[in-house]
């Protein structure tokens, strides 16, 4: 596989098409052109198809992509086809919102722990889960095998619990709390903070 | 100003500087290297002085870079000097945390608006701002000239939020909803799903 070789934005591509194909599945559509593609998702075809070469032909010239033989493809590129387990760490409006966000299940991925410092939301029950002590963090995801986490607490704690998470074993931090995390070289690291969203779009209005 | 050859890409790593440097200015830091910014960011020093070259030059060869002017001048390119009113389209837990947070008021932004379609939260209170009803959406979009919209909503009400929303002159829209917008060349769109941030981690594991 070339992975080395695939730019990270092309990476951050095929999570797009990956949603748009399930999207095509529940319309029962089974083939699709990279026009028309690209005209569901605001991307090019040409940029469609050069994405997808990185990966190998997907399609024949003219005749379009088979839906359903993408989107496995994409999800064993993207590493999705199993259920991965996610520890969310900080459980407040946002995390609760997380806890309840029902696009996971499908998607690969599984909250599987929650975390949190307070002694008022330890032990109660969130969907199906229970709230555990964020003191007991490491033994958890170590014993549990978990290499994902979800940060929703506030700033301060941020950097302090993304350490404890890569002591225990996590790679991938997705980091809602509004600070830049420092982590060594082999961990990934995704920002969602709003308002370096909104930032980046007021510069076009 | 060179607006049309930046590269999109290096827009968006510019609100990442700017929260830097806002931190930097905390740490009543005056002057800051490339490779300071770039140890603390993980980015090179190379692609920081490159994707600040696009906006001229900002410090002396050596000397590194005026915390404050360079913050002042990010702030300025970024459009992020004003406050900026922002409507937020469903509140649930999700739209609740957002109301909730308190990263906009020093980042450009301001949430004036929230807006439901349940009859049980208009007219309730979230801090000091009152649920309003959706159905009037457009007439409080263009009497109050809001130009950035957030969509909090389920997917399936996420695409004629946005139309809605556009008709009455928003610009910029966070989209939080899990489903593809489809809008006008005129306006931007960022997504902060989730699953798709995860999904493109999974890659590397």
């Amino acid at each position: 596989m070339p992975a080395r070789q695939v730019p990270d934005i092309v990476i951050g591509r095929l999570p797009v098409y990956l949603r748009m194909l399930t999207h095509l599945m529940a319309e029962n559509k089974l083939v699709v052109s990279s026009k028309e593609l690209g005209q569901r998702l605001n991307i090019s075809a040409a940029q469609i198809r050069k994405d997808l070469s990185y990966f190998g032909g997907f399609g024949k010239q003219g005749a379009g992509y088979n839906v359903a033989s993408l989107h496995a493809e994409l999800s064993r590129i993207l590493k999705v086809e199993e259920i991965r387990s996610v520890v969310l760490i900080g459980v407040g409006d946002l995390g609760r919102a997380l806890a309840h966000y029902g696009g996971f299940a499908n998607e690969g991925f599984q909250v599987t722990t929650l975390l949190d410092n307070d002694p008022n939301k330890i032990g109660t029950q969130i969907g199906h889960l229970t709230v555990e002590d964020v003191r007991e963090l490491e033994p958890i995801i170590r014993e549990r095998g978990i290499q994902i986490a979800v940060i929703t607490t506030p700033a301060h704690a941020a950097q302090g619990i993304a350490d404890a998470c890569i002591r225990a074993g996590v790679r991938a931090i997705l980091n809602y709390a509004p600070i830049t995390l420092q982590v060594p070289e082999h961990v990934r690291v995704q920002y969602t903070d709003p308002v370096m969203h909104l930032q980046r779009m007021t510069y076009y209005l």
